[in-house]
């Protein structure tokens, strides 16, 4: 069963440069979780967004079918890496519904700290 | 008064296997919140997604009417236990309109995190 | 300008007995923060729900126009004290439009932990 | 593609004044996110409400076409600074479609605390 929307917004965006472990679990990262409850393949197309400069994109990612997607902004490096200790937007379109989440994990200091929200869905 | 809506959707997913406690309420552990605030009973099929294999479930619970369930995805066992340090998402379908809040604490360094956000509710 | 909604729920709801610190600012504790921006007095009803046991309520708060009120609800007392470690649900049902977010800080552990998200908004 | 609504609220709101760090990215703060993702300068005026005394506003900030501004509430000065240690809401009213996320970073304590939450978006 499909669910969701095909556009998504998320205003916060930051990745610490810091981390105190080296565990990838335990790395100071940024997640965006895209779930695909659907029938077809999604393809999604991600643009981040800067304080001064114009934006990067776009990245491209499939969510196969009756899949999940935690997907580390750290992790993107096409057309170019997120760089660390910088604030950022970033804006999903899928041509199928999906649901997005956004997840933070903060390991600068010796103890983790998380935050977690819904994503803006247009429309 | 029932309110809420009955699709849900937790795009985030991640139950850590390490614990620096061992009273229940302070193992690491995510929890759906279910308000029933309506005065039929919910009965609500849940369904977990994952990044490499079909899906799981339905998962079913029962949430009675003008009652709220913090129903921790760690004991959920039927059809299987959601496995630990793994990404997954999850589908609640429910027949009266329910409220769904997700919630986290990780409590693998010495101090507990927490992260919570609404579900996306469909429709 | 009115602002928000009438009818709002938080399915999460736990205050923690234990805290690390005697300050009022540091005892763990949940929050309901009420915004009215409309030009007139906001009414609001709140109703408790629990796991095993009829909801609790009505417990009364008016929310003068123009102000904010970040309710605890380790303060509510009539009908009844919130108890403690125990989960709990709220329905907000306002006779102006209102806008409510949910934070828990907890302080089991020496150091805080926050969690906070906007509430589901009815209608 | 613009993204958004154009009037926002976040009912939450609460700088602790103390910090355990000088540096500014871990100085106890509150930020709104604001994502212009459309093609004209968004002009937003911003108002802050208080639990017993009138709102304050607006406090006007520009966001350029295509880029995202994280605005700190420890920053904003004119027409008066945010007091510390106190409870406020805020409400967003832009010219253009915009995405708000809140954002705290809590170092009272030797270890940062994290919440958020997308915005609660009228109409």
């Amino acid at each position: 069963m499909a669910i969701g929307r095909r556009i998504w917004a998320i205003a916060e965006g930051y990745i610490p440069s810091e981390s105190s472990f080296e565990a990838r679990e335990l790395i100071s990262h940024e997640t965006a979780c895209i779930l695909n409850a659907g029938d077809r393949e999604a393809h999604v197309a991600i643009t981040i967004f800067f304080a001064d400069r114009d934006p990067v994109g776009p990245y491209r990612v499939t969510v196969a079918p009756q899949r999940t997607l935690h997907l580390r902004f750290n992790d993107l490096t096409q057309p170019e890496i997120i760089p660390r200790d910088t604030d950022y937007s970033s804006v999903f379109e899928s041509d199928q519904p999906i649901v997005v989440q956004h997840t933070r994990m903060d390991s600068r200091r010796a103890e983790v700290s998380l935050l977690s929200t819904v994503a803006f869905a247009e429309g």
